[in-house]
């Protein structure tokens, strides 16, 4: 099958690395000394094709999808909870919320496909495909039309008019249900052994993982299905594909993409794999406890900025690394040069 | 010797332990999801004596001093270079500004003892005892009272009027030689071998790591001293003394105090030395790559939030810990419980 229009990412053009790195170098401080900060401050100069980066304006988007592999068991929480955690987040009193704000970081949380009703709110992006997918673990989850419109509504999204000055993107998820899905995304795609991808999600007793092992086996068993956007559309969520879409749209405009934890991990592999020019643009945020996630950012060659045994998704680990990505663009754009400090230039 | 009159610091209550980790079993997350920042949240609660803890208001305190050991070429940098890094704190360009910025934290910068005249500043604190120490290879760093004097205005400082407001207070240094400094401090007071405690600080080569042990060595055989202000006289600094008394003035009026990295933990454990209640009142902000950091804060017991391979000082990393101890806080403050999202009151 053929695939849907995908967004032009330009390849990330390396020529300015070395002066980018003397700027660094020559930064008032020893060299080296801001450690993977520095690192991270060239990242973002040779995205933003700039080098005096900005990470001013931050925007978190939380995907929220529900998923009907949840009939089989495989999590601890009923479906209802997704809606009942996006209303949570529409009134500003979730986990992400307090690291947002924490953060300076502001919130947008997109209905891709949950199974009930939302209110509108002004933080509410109405985009809800389909209300949850299909039990992946018997019929496909979606189908290929219905992972192609998620994909393109995502890839669409940064390039909205009100979001035109934002300088950095954050993606983050809620749907009960998908570290399954992303299990056996994963799994497809890392490749890996299906063991290797299960974790245990919001907290699965042995029972619940047993339950959790068994449908993901049977979904697995089900379809040989290799290619990104078929994967997705075999396993994955409403969620998931559109956050797909906004992460490769997002590289296309040049923004760095701040990626979650274990599922938005790996939706940075299926974009990965729908093109490869897409992890340049990928700021892997943190290690997360979910079984499974620090192999597939090995995968990925991604090293994240933080490991605070955080499991909770919703964009939260995304957004505590904001705060080091400014940190990291203010290097390169207000600190003083040694030579500044040395010829008494201040 | 006897000591300085020290500030009370009050045994840190853990009655209400159980009661907050039940509060944050009960947001609305699954158990545990939030990791390190559940921990962090805990500790805040039983600091500030409330389940709504605050970290919003948050102060870094900059000490600045002059090391007389720098004459053994100890450091890669010429003494002059801490003033010119003051006069960079005061520009607002340095790497600790921009870190500040990002994490929106005060700053402050106290001359305890550079070896130059400064300008007035509005963030400035003149302190200053002496213009730097004496070389501590060939005679003791500071007098007694020198010490106990740097010692008092750090106890004085963070009950002023103006930092009533403050929740949370930050520390941090800048000092050419006071690694070397440090490793002394932590040899005496860890204790642990000289070796194990001497790094490159900002920067040395084989050459210059040679002298700076050599230094160190001829200035532990000059001296037994191992009572931590003897110890601080003997081979600290101006800058640490106050910045211990500073520590023990926060734990008393009971307010987190975020540790820095290799200089800033040597002089956490000083104050955890002269009263070992004050060490329930620091957070560890990050591992520095500082050799000798690691093992001090296994010493102490610190699990610190960062790993970034940072080795800056400043303060750097203690203000870049900041949004995670606000969302730790906010996880209380802010944070719906599972029951209100279950049972529809948002």
């Amino acid at each position: 099958m053929s695939l849907p229009p995908l967004p032009t990412i330009p390849a990330l053009d390396r020529a300015p690395e070395a002066a980018i790195r003397d700027l660094i170098d020559g930064l008032a401080k020893p060299k080296g000394s801001m450690g993977k900060l520095e690192d991270l401050a060239l990242k973002l100069a040779l995205i933003q094709r700039t080098a005096t980066p900005r990470a001013q304006r931050v925007v978190l988007f939380v995907f929220a999808g529900d998923h009907g592999i949840t009939d089989e068991g495989v999590s601890s929480y009923p479906q209802a909870v997704t809606a009942a955690m996006v209303r949570t987040f529409l009134s500003g009193r979730a986990c992400v919320n307090a690291c947002a704000g924490a953060a300076g970081v502001e919130m947008r949380v997109v209905d891709a496909g949950v199974a009930a009703d939302l209110a509108p709110s002004d933080i509410l992006i109405d985009a809800k495909i389909r209300c949850g997918t299909r039990n992946s673990a018997r019929e496909p989850a979606m189908t290929r039309a219905e992972t192609e419109r998620a994909l393109e509504v995502g890839i669409g999204l940064v390039g909205r008019h009100e979001y035109a000055t934002v300088d950095v993107v954050a993606l983050g998820e809620m749907g009960i249900g998908n570290t399954a899905a992303s299990a056996l995304l994963m799994h497809r795609l890392a490749p890996a052994t299906l063991d290797a991808c299960i974790g245990q999600g919001a907290g699965q007793d042995a029972k619940g993982m047993a339950r959790k092992r068994a449908a993901l086996q049977m979904a697995a068993s089900r379809s040989n299905a290799a290619e990104p956007l078929d994967v997705m559309a075999e396993f994955g969520g409403l969620e998931m594909a559109m956050m797909t879409g906004a992460l490769l749209g997002a590289a296309a405009a040049r923004k760095p993409v701040i990626v979650d934890g274990f599922i938005s991990t790996v939706v940075a592999l299926a974009a990965a794999r729908l093109d490869p020019a897409a992890a340049d643009y990928c700021i892997f945020s943190h290690c997360s406890a979910e079984h499974g996630h620090r192999l597939l950012l090995e995968v990925l060659g991604a090293q994240p900025l933080l490991d605070l045994e955080m499991r909770l998704g919703e964009g939260s680990g995304a957004v505590l690394a904001v705060p080091l990505i400014r940190a990291a663009a203010a290097l390169l754009s207000d600190v003083a040069s040694l030579a500044d400090v040395v010829e008494g230039r201040l």
